[in-house]
Formats: structure tokens, C-alpha cells, sequence
């Protein structure tokens, strides 16, 4: 089933959508919000599935879905933790100023503590306060778990994976540094993330879903050109029965918990940097491993990160060209 | 007025308590869960301290209030930040391992994003699934906000401050120095935090409080024995006001995030580390720091981290030796 929450409160309307994202209906009699619908899923999910089975068969009232109604399935959320789980991604930033990844971070993963109090919505636009700031996007995958115990094993982990969806982890680049050289990790540098207007259960993935990782071309663009199409199954170092794991090492995670992939990328055939999509590669998720690229060439970066009326989409559709999630796609907009 | 939650569901049922803590009553009516009073302060505030009103006139029907029934005043929060204000800590810590702290500290806070899924209740067992993770407390002041809009000044921050309690930010010193290498912040390191029975409006501190700092000793003991009773108010580097600017510098804070003080820290007279409180100084707020100034006098450590068993006690006392939030008292527990 594919879940998504209507705008409308600080949590939003719990509504159950078509496979094809064309019509909805409440649940308002099962849950009021996701959250509510998590903090009970296993009494909540069947009842959902059998609306959901409703609404595919016409046999409820429904009202037509539109992407722009929703904010993202969990507008606010107990906890966002997004590892960094291609790697690849990391060595290459780092090998653009001369830094080499240790060899820790191909066996041991990294991930962040995100904000979880506000989340945009998918259509939101992005506040843009100073330019000089480096405004990027991050394309990525995220699930959302049920309770998790602490010190579980990654192949338990896998069972706790209730909801995929996609993830816009706004990053500003220009703060990045010095946050990262005091230690503490990111915090200013990352403001507000988008995730996509549906949260999908594993089983409507088919077999795109092996239970830990999503098979299938992540597409993100800047004002209508493709930036990246790289599949979100390859080059992932860490599965996210590993990431789930990672983090519920030294704590239990509650329900509504959100793990996010990082940054998706792919290497080249040859184990290097890929090529920009006009180059016929799979291109990049976020601007900034495309300046890594760019300047690993020739010597310096050439792509400006976002600007002012920028539009950004970030989509994931099926073999036969539907949009699973729905799309992300934002303007930035000075504030 | 004084805020707690009884343990109960996900949220915990809201209450208010007598000034004394000694009796309380639920506030149903008002807000079912503090995070709901939260959303809704302007509304439900004012309800709330009238409620308070009769159950300190003895006009309402109360209950016998006890600490060890509560959980957390937010038992799991939208936003857990918590800043390093006390910046003596940091330098004396760094300046055992022989680093020196960056000048930039004193300028510009240090502040991590914590885990907010689940807390610990004040009398919930820390649990310690490996010793060799270096379990410590730290004795810190949070705040509760309401919604603070982004780019806020320090000033305007402070009048966003609803509520005022005491933290242990619960530590695992063993995976700190990993964890920082990686550049990505803590994680597994800092497992749940646990919280003060009771959270108090800051006019219920009187002239303890400025509106940004809260002058008065924080106790903390091991097993009984005094670890510390440093002055919150003193060598605060940064105040509340300047920490929840700092967390809403780049997005929006929303109703009910935690902002913590870090461990609260005192220098000596003569500026250098403080005594132990068995030599007459004030002590320290967590185990490292002792840890830190042994090794700067005698070369080597020589207290021990937690272990199974061990219990923690954090508390203030008004001038009059009453208990403000109650006392957060945890016990050690192998899991």
C-alpha cells in the first residue's frame, strides 16, 4: 500500500493512495496520522491494507490525490538519521581536496542525527537565507522502521522496515566545513529535509526490493535538466538492514523512526568517478560530487550550486515508467 | 507552574504539580500530553497555570505526587540539541589528550543533534550492554522551546524559552573518539538521555533565572558520594538566548525542541580546573572531567567510568533546599 499524509495540522491527514497516485481516501477511522498508524502498525496495517485493497477496487469513497496537498508522510518525525552508505560518494568529495576516506568507511558506516521537528513538504519551497551559503540537494532513499530493539542484527533489522519513500537532504555546503572541523557534526549546514509525497510498503516494489536495498535509477533534476539516474541498488556499501542496525547499536529506535541512504551514487564501469548524464553517464545526486567530478577534469568546478527560483525534482519511477513516490520537487525561494 | 508527565502511553499523561512536588493533578482537559500543551501554548498555557493555581490553593482534587512515577517531561521529542556552553569543559578535556581547544569555541557554540525517539525516565535504568563503552553521566540545564522562527536573534530567542529542566545526557566515553574521527558527529555514543521529573515555567525560579542562565549549584553524586555542585550560572560561555539562536540559525525550531546547556562546568578561582568536591572545590558534572583534571595532576586517571549497579543522582535545590525538578536518580543495568 502507498500512505501519505494530506496537509493539515502540525502531523497531517492519514490517507491511503492509489497505486497509481490518482485517488485517495482517509484513514481517519484506523489512525489520524502516520505516526499514530506506526506507534500501533502491526494492529494498524492490516486494516490500511484492506483499505487500500478498497481503494484499488473502487469499493470506497475516494477523492482525487494531488501531489501538492501533502506534506511529507511524516512531517515531523521522532527521529531522522541518514548514513552515507555509498561510499564512493565520500572518497570522491574527499579525493577532491586531497583527502583519502579511511579505510574505516568502507566497513563501518556513517551517519548523522538529523532534525526531525519540521520536515518541508514535497512541493515546499526551499528557504534560501544567504547564496553563499552553497545550497544543494541530496537525492536519496529512506525507510521508516517500527520499533526497533537495541543491538539488533542487520537481518532482523530488515524486518523492521515498514515504509520506503525518497528524501531531498538539503545541505548547505558552505557550512559544511567548519562545522565538520568542530567535531560535532552538522547541524546550521543541514536545515529542513523533503521526503516524497508517499511512503510505499516493501511489497509494492516487487522485486526492486531484496529486503535491504531499491533496484532501480534514482532521477534528479535541476530546472528540467537531468542531473543523476544512478540506481539506488548499486554501489551500496551498506544495506539498510545494515544502517538499521548501525543505529539502534547502543539504543532502541522508536516507531516513525526515518533512516535515510545518503547521497546515491554510482562509479563508472572502470571503478571511477561516473560521467555527467549529458555525457551519457548516470550523472550525480547532489551538485556538489558533480563539482568534485569537474574539478578531479579540469582542475576546478563549473556547476553553481541552487539559487534563487531553482526548481529541483527528485523522482523514482517502476519498470513500466509510473512514479512509485511521487516527486519531490521544490523551488528555492529567498527568505 | 511546575509540568510533568505520569508514565503512560508513548507521550506520558500531562500533569501539574504543587510547587513543592509533592501533590499533583492531571490536565486532561487542557492538553492530554505536554508535547500537545506545547503545540498549543498560547492556548493552553494560561489553562495550565490556572489549574496550577488550584492545586497550590488546594481548590482542585489532587493526587500524592512521586517522582518515580513520571517519565520524562517529554518522554520522546520532535528536537533534542544540545550545546556545549560551558566551554571550560571542553578546553580542560582536550587539553589532557595534549589539543588545544580552537579559539573559535569561545566564539561560536558547539551544539550536537541528539536522539529524541525515546528517553529515559528520571528513575529508568541506564542500561550497559558493554562496559568497555565507558558509561558516564552529564549533569546538564535544557529548555523546552516554542516555535522559534529561523534566523532568530539571541535576544528574541530567550522569549521562546516555555519550560526549564535538568538532564543527564548519558554518554558511552568508549565510542566518543571513533565517532568524532568520522567527522559526522555522535551517534551510538550518546544513547538516551534522561530528563528531571518536573519541567518549571522560569518564573518559578525567581532571580535564579536572567531569562538566559540559571545561577544555581547542579548536584550530582555517585553511589551517594558528591561528584559535583558547580553554579549553572557561572562560566556559562554561552547563555540560552545565544544556544537556541544558534539551533535556529538556518530553519525553524518547532514547538517543543530541547536545547541543553551541556555539562555545566566552574574553573577555579585561579581560572585553572576545579577541585574535587572531597578537596573543597565544586566538582564536576560528569566522570570525564574528573578523569581529565587527575590525569593533569597526577598523570593518570583514576576514577572509573559506571558500571552495573552504580546509581546517579542529579538534582538543584532552591535557595531554601527545596528540590526544583525533582531529581533524576538512575541505576546501572547490564542489558
Amino acid at each position: 500500500m502507498k500512505l501519505a499524509s494530506l496537509k493539515g495540522g502540525r502531523d497531517g491527514r492519514l490517507a491511503v493512495v492509489s497505486r497509481d497516485l490518482t485517488r485517495a481516501a482517509y484513514a481517519d477511522d484506523i489512525a489520524p496520522t502516520l505516526q499514530a498508524a506506526l506507534d500501533d502498525w502491526a494492529k494498524a496495517a492490516p486494516q490500511l491494507e484492506l483499505l487500500a485493497e478498497r481503494v484499488e477496487a473502487e469499493t470506497t469513497t475516494t477523492f482525487r490525490f494531488r501531489e501538492r496537498d501533502c506534506g511529507s508522510p511524516l512531517p515531523r518525525a521522532f527521529q531522522w538519521a541518514d548514513g552515507s552508505a555509498y561510499v564512493n560518494h565520500v572518497a570522491l568529495v574527499r579525493r577532491a581536496r586531497g583527502a583519502e576516506a579511511p579505510a574505516s568507511f568502507w566497513s563501518d558506516p556513517l551517519m548523522y542525527q538529523g532534525g526531525s521537528d519540521n520536515f518541508l513538504g514535497p512541493r515546499d519551497p526551499i528557504p534560501l537565507h544567504d547564496p553563499a551559503h552553497g545550497l544543494d540537494l541530496e537525492a536519496e532513499v529512506a525507510v521508516i522502521t517500527d520499533d526497533v530493539p537495541m543491538n539488533v542484527t542487520p537481518q532482523v533489522a530488515r524486518h523492521h522496515i515498514k515504509l520506503v519513500m525518497l528524501a531531498n537532504d538539503v545541505t548547505l555546503r558552505g557550512l559544511v566545513p567548519d562545522e565538520l572541523a568542530k567535531g560535532f557534526g552538522f547541524f546550521q549546514s543541514k536545515p529542513a529535509s523533503a521526503f516524497s509525497p508517499v511512503a510505499a510498503t516493501p511489497d509494492e516494489l516487487g522485486s526492486a526490493w531484496d529486503g535491504a536495498k531499491l533496484s532501480l535509477p534514482l532521477l534528479s533534476s535541476i530546472n528540467g535538466a537531468p542531473l543523476g539516474r544512478p540506481d539506488a541498488g548499486i554501489d551500496m556499501t551498506f544495506d539498510f538492514g545494515q544502517l538499521v542496525a548501525h543505529a539502534a547499536r547502543t539504543r532502541r529506535l522508536a516507531a516513525g523512526t526515518i533512516i535515510g541512504s545518503g547521497t546515491v551514487s554510482n562509479r563508472s564501469a572502470d571503478g571511477g568517478p561516473g560521467l555527467p548524464v549529458a555525457q551519457g553517464g548516470v550523472g550525480y545526486s547532489c551538485i556538489v560530487e558533480q563539482r568534485t567530478v569537474e574539478t578531479l577534469v579540469s582542475g576546478e568546478p563549473r556547476t553553481r550550486f541552487l539559487e534563487a527560483g531553482d526548481v529541483v525534482r527528485i523522482e523514482m519511477l517502476d519498470v513500466n515508467r509510473h512514479s512509485i513516490f511521487g516527486a519531490i520537487e521544490q523551488t528555492v525561494r529567498p527568505c
